[in-house]
């Protein structure tokens, strides 16, 4: 049943594939946004200076719990105006959009007086504790006529895109099962260095983490269809903590269609996938923050974005085609930032995506509950 | 925390590590076995052309359910000897072992029978329906004096009994997760077509049968560790017959490790598995039938085993390192035939590995309980 040899060739694919564009790049807005940043952690500093200002965008402020805290950030990454409070920024009227990088614990009290300030939002993620929250921010933007976006950049990515675009049309052939592993190395000496181990402040650890890119990158390849039931587990805990620091889980879709995932604080750093069909097994080993498009964070200003990113895809035992897409040197961050333009422009539809958000959020909330009984089956429908 | 660069090296690994020799085909035993089979599907021809013969064994008969279906194998693969029964083997007293190639429903009584004849045995797996059948065979060897091997043929191949060493050694860390994916593109037309498809010769359809590898796998990197508990979930039967034709499941072992497997007859043709440890990735995408050592059953005789064969290691993100095993021309079913006859002439102990066939039966009834209670996890300790 098996091929004899092994072999590999590379197949360029130019996205989107049913025009004749060339690139993903173009942005269709006219003005430059103006955003606030609050919260002063590592991701808030990697998102604004990749994403914010290399798509065209403005970082007009920061806000933090402290004005020390502020002042530092502003200055380490000159921006403007230094608020010693969230509500600074909010409260300033020039900010037309907020970056939200605090713990989500923190979320839903920020993204509501966000919202209700008129201002648009990306939040990080998980967006919030339970879905009820996600409902109740998600319903506030509504109400006050603000884009909401969570901060999943892979989802904007062209490659992610276009994986997507071969499951539906086919190409590799009925889909019945995606696997997902994404891990790093990050066990802190105590609890106190890290958030992520900190319950309070992340109730679901790792799998709100690292488990939030590896379950929804199962529900992304079956369209953020609901499934019917899912089964979570808690492989480890931090010891001083309780937090989960490692979790695998089973998403069971309709038509006999699995996900599985894999997740740990505890691994050296990987995040492999692959995507199962009757025709065709589709891989990637960089699929969330691709290899090609990492910034050197102690030099940002020297980044040059990729100009290609890659995928493999198996159509016959042993037989590795590696695809290529191209990327015009912009990273996954930038793409994420013009689409939350696009959005206030009107030309996207945010809500679309928040209903995907909230999704995920449902299906967190299951595992979550499965692990917490012993990995017993729970039912989402 | 990623690397930024992607590069591949390759590194000659020649096993075994721990002494100067650089082949691993030497053969110690003196004399030619006497082997007769039972039984005449695929799985017969394959064994016996690639690992009886190649091994410098003899095939000396063949054993069927009518003499029609004897004599056509025999004319085909050139056997002496021809049966119209499994007994006419066993009464050959020439025969020295069998090589026991029926359903598995069929194995404990002509296994049993074929120890009281003081015959050496192969056996297909899985080697019995429960577990208590195949204690109950094992014992029966023990009794009269008789080697008993089942036919997992990646076990005997060097380069997974290398990748054992580095996990006891250490090289990957400590090691807390395993994925493996086994699954072929096998949807038969009718039932009468394929015995896999019929639960009353094959009990527990693909779980018994590619998912033998994956649960297996996963056992061999662990040391055969009794899992402490396991979930397990048929997530597709064929419709005629009802037969498990996808199955997944998880294997929890002490100290927050897990082994995940996903093993379906429905899928594009993979053989995929990653072991994650704290300092390193390894991955094989042809962990059970090597790419390199496949055989063109039409002409069996113009087959040279492979030179090397290879795995992949990573110990920074997006660096892969090829490593790769010698293999000497020979492949993973004539070592396993070495083993057996090394075992005859006592210079290994086929009792320890005995013990292996009755682990992963274990595990496997225990998988099968999880999956017909509807994934409840099931405790084997």
């Amino acid at each position: 049943m098996f091929a004899k040899t092994t072999s590999t060739k590379t197949v360029t694919v130019r996205y989107p594939t049913k025009t004749t564009t060339t690139t993903t790049t173009t942005t269709s807005y006219k003005k430059k946004m103006k955003f606030g940043v609050l919260g002063t952690g590592g991701i808030a500093g990697k998102v604004l200076t990749v994403g914010i200002r290399r798509s065209g965008n403005v970082v007009l402020a920061v806000g933090s719990r402290n004005q020390a805290s502020a002042d530092a950030f502003a200055g380490k990454f000159a921006i403007e105006r230094a608020y010693g409070s969230y509500q600074g920024v909010l409260d300033d009227p020039e900010i037309e959009a907020v970056y939200i990088a605090l713990p989500s614990g923190l979320h839903k009290e920020w993204a509501i007086k966000a919202a209700k300030a008129k201002k648009h939002i990306l939040c990080e993620k998980p967006v919030a504790p339970y879905t009820v929250d996600v409902i109740e921010i998600i319903d506030a933007c509504k109400e006050n006529g603000v884009v909401f976006l969570d901060g999943t950049f892979f989802k904007h990515h062209p490659r992610n895109k276009l994986i997507r675009e071969m499951v539906v049309n086919g190409d590799l052939g009925a889909v019945t099962s995606v696997f997902s592993q994404f891990s790093c190395d990050f066990e802190p000496a105590k609890a106190s260095d890290s958030i992520r181990h900190q319950p309070a402040m992340e109730r679901t650890g790792v799998l709100g983490d690292m488990g939030w890119y590896t379950v929804r990158f199962g529900l992304h390849v079956y369209g953020y269809e609901l499934p019917e039931r899912v089964i979570g587990t808690i492989v480890r805990r931090y010891p001083e903590t309780g937090a989960a620091t490692h979790f695998i889980g089973q998403l069971h879709f309709s038509g006999n269609r699995v996900a599985i995932f894999d997740s740990s604080f505890g691994q050296m750093d990987t995040q492999i996938t692959h995507i199962s069909g009757t025709k065709a097994i589709l891989a990637l080993d960089d699929t969330f923050v691709p290899w090609k498009g990492l910034i050197d964070m102690k030099n940002p200003s020297a980044f040059v974005g990729p100009e290609q990113d890659t995928f493999k895809i198996s159509k016959q035992a042993g037989v590795w085609e590696t695809k290529v897409v191209e990327m015009g040197g912009v990273v996954e961050e930038v793409m994420m930032i013009n689409d939350l333009v696009a959005c206030v422009e009107g030309s996207k539809n945010w809500k679309e995506w928040a209903e995907e958000s909230i999704t995920i959020h449902k299906v967190l909330d299951a595992l979550w509950e499965s692990a917490e009984k012993g990995s017993l089956p729970v039912s989402l429908q």
